[in-house]
C-alpha cells in the first residue's frame, strides 16, 4: 500500500516493489491520470510477473479519504494490507509573513495528515485483523532540522517523526513495525516546484546539496528497512543530523553511530554558527526589499 | 501577551510579570470566566503596580480567531505588543487506535494551530510595524521524545518545535528573537484531566516522575530567558534529552552542555531498552483486554 504512488519517491517504490517480486501492489494518490500511467508503466516493465496491481484515487488529508481508500483497496484484493508506505506529501518553501493561512494549513496537511490518516487507519484494520505488519513513515532531513522558509513544512516533517516515535512505542503491543525515512533533496517534479517559491537565504543555504534520483532514494529506503532500522537516512550529513537529534528512539549500527554522534557533537555548533550567519548575511537586503513592498507601517 | 492565560503555567506567568512590574499585560483565553479569575487575583495582590492588565477571549485554533484577538489587544493598548507568551495547549493521552478522528485533530489544533496562528500574526505584526520583540513558544519533553499514548500529543508539540526552529532562523532577518521552552509535567488542572485517560503503560512509564508548580515552572522559563537561552527546559532528564534530540540549533552554557551530552550519549540507548521493555511487559494484558471488548475480528 504505496501513498503519494503517483510521482517521485511513491512511484519509484511502486516500481522497486513490483520488479522484485511484490503480487499484490495498491498505489494511492489524488491525480487519476498520474496512477494509470504509472500502472501503464509497470504494466510493460514487469509483466512477467503477473503482479495484482490496482491504484485508488483518493485525497488523503481527511480521515474519511484515508479510511474510504483502505476499504477500496480491501475490497480490490480481499484482505488488508500488511506493508504501508506513506510517501504523500510536498514542500512550498516561503517566507513565514508571505505565507497565507491556507499555505500553512495546506502545509501541515500534505506532510502530517496525509501520513496520520494513513497510519490511523492502517492501524486499526492490521490490530483487528490480528496483521502482524510493517508502516513506514517518510520524514525528511528536515524532520530533525529546520530553517529560514521552512515554516510550512519542517512542522509537518517533526510532527511525522513524533507520531513515528510514538508509534514506534505503542504498537510494540500489537507486535507491528513502525519505520521512519528521513531523505535529502530528491530530484523530482516536486522538487523543481518547490524551488520556484525558495527564498533567497533558503537557496544559499542549500547551495551545496545534490539530489539523489527517486530510485536511488528507494535503494536507501529499501537497505535500512533490510538493516532492521528504525530511522534511516539517505545523506552523511542526515546521519550526523540523526545522532544529534533523534532522541529517545533505537539507534542502528553501534560503531557507525558512536562515530557519527561523536562527530555531530563538535560539527553542530559550527553548522549553527554558519546557518545563521549566511541568514543574518540576507538581513539588509531583505529589509530593503519590505520598505520597497512598501510593507511597514512605521518609519524606524 | 500570554496565551492560555486562563490556567496553569499561562495563569502563572501572568501573574509574574505583574508582579514584576510589567506594565500592560495581556491574557488570551477561551474561557471567561477563567480570565475574569485571573483579573480579579492579579488585581488584589499588585494593586500597588497599577498596570494596565486586560484580557481577550478568543479561540486561538484558528488563524481569524487568532489575529483577531492581536487586534483587539491592539486596539485596547493602541499599539501591539513586543512580547509572546504561547502558552495555549492541552492533552489527552489515549491509546491511538482508541482515539477518533476528532481527537486526533483536537490534539493537534490545541498543541500545534493555538501556537503558529498566534505566532503567524504576531510576526507579520511585529515585522510590519518594526517591533524587534520575542516570542517564547511552549513545547515539552514530548517535543523531544515520544512513546505510547502520546499520538495525539507530541506530533503538535514536536511540531512546535519544528515552527520554533525554523523561525528561529528566519526572525534573525528581522531581529525578532525566538525561544522555546519545553516543561516536564506541571502540577495543573489540566494534568489532573490528562490522567483520567491515560493508558496503563504510559501510567508506568511516567511513574517516577516528579511534577512542578505552574510558579515553578515559570521560574525555569524566565531563567532561560535570562540567561538567552533559545531552548530551555525543567528537569535532569530534559537537559539530557535536549542535548540527544536538539538537533541544529544553539546551545546554552557549553561546559554543562558538554557534559549531559555525553550522559544523553551513553545514558539515551538504555532508557529506549528500558522503555521499551516496560511497553513489552503490558502486550499480553493489552491483547487480551482487545480480545474481551471483542475487537478482533479474526481468530488468531
Amino acid at each position: 500500500y504505496v501513498t503519494g504512488g503517483s510521482q517521485g519517491l511513491g512511484r519509484a517504490l511502486a516500481k522497486w516493489l513490483v520488479q522484485n517480486g511484490a503480487s499484490d501492489v495498491v498505489i494511492v494518490a489524488r491525480s487519476v491520470d498520474g496512477l494509470k500511467k504509472v500502472l501503464e508503466e509497470l504494466e510493460v516493465r514487469v509483466l512477467h510477473h503477473d503482479p495484482i496491481r490496482r491504484y485508488v484515487s483518493a485525497d488523503l488529508i481527511t480521515s474519511k479519504g484515508a479510511s474510504e481508500a483502505l476499504e477500496e483497496a480491501q475490497k480490490r484484493h480481499g484482505r488488508y494490507p500488511d506493508h504501508y508506505f506513506l510517501c504523500a506529501g510536498y514542500s512550498r518553501p516561503r517566507y513565514f509573513i508571505d505565507h497565507t493561512p491556507e499555505e500553512l494549513q495546506g502545509g501541515l496537511d500534505a506532510t502530517y495528515w496525509t501520513t496520520a490518516w494513513t497510519a490511523h487507519t492502517a492501524c486499526k484494520a492490521m490490530v483487528a485483523n490480528r496483521i502482524k505488519g510493517r508502516i513506514v513513515m517518510v520524514g525528511s532531513f528536515l524532520s530533525y532540522t529546520a530553517f529560514v522558509g521552512y515554516t510550512s513544512y519542517s512542522p509537518g516533517k517533526y510532527a511525522v517523526r513524533g507520531l513515528a516515535d510514538a508509534l514506534r512505542s505503542e504498537m510494540l503491543l500489537h507486535d507491528i513495525t513502525v519505520n521512519l525515512f528521513l531523505p535529502g533533496g530528491i530530484d523530482t517534479p516536486g522538487y523543481e516546484v518547490e524551488n520556484s517559491s525558495k527564498p533567497a537565504p533558503t537557496k544559499k543555504l542549500e547551495e551545496g546539496d545534490t539530489l539523489i534520483t527517486a530510485e536511488e532514494c528507494v535503494n536507501h529506503m529499501v537497505r535500512g528497512l533490510q538493516r532492521g532500522y528504525y530511522q534511516s537516512t539517505t545523506m552523511f550529513v542526515s546521519e550526523l543530523m540523526r545522532m544529534g537529534s533523534r532522541g529517545g528512539v533505537p539507534g542502528n549500527n553501534p560503531i557507525k553511530d558512536f562515530f557519527m554522534w561523536l562527530l555531530a557533537g563538535i560539527g553542530m555548533p559550527i553548522w549553527v554558527f554558519f546557518m545563521d550567519y549566511t541568514v543574518k548575511g540576507f538581513r539588509k537586503n531583505v529589509q530593503r526589499e519590505l520598505e520597497q513592498k512598501g510593507y511597514y507601517k512605521r518609519a524606524t
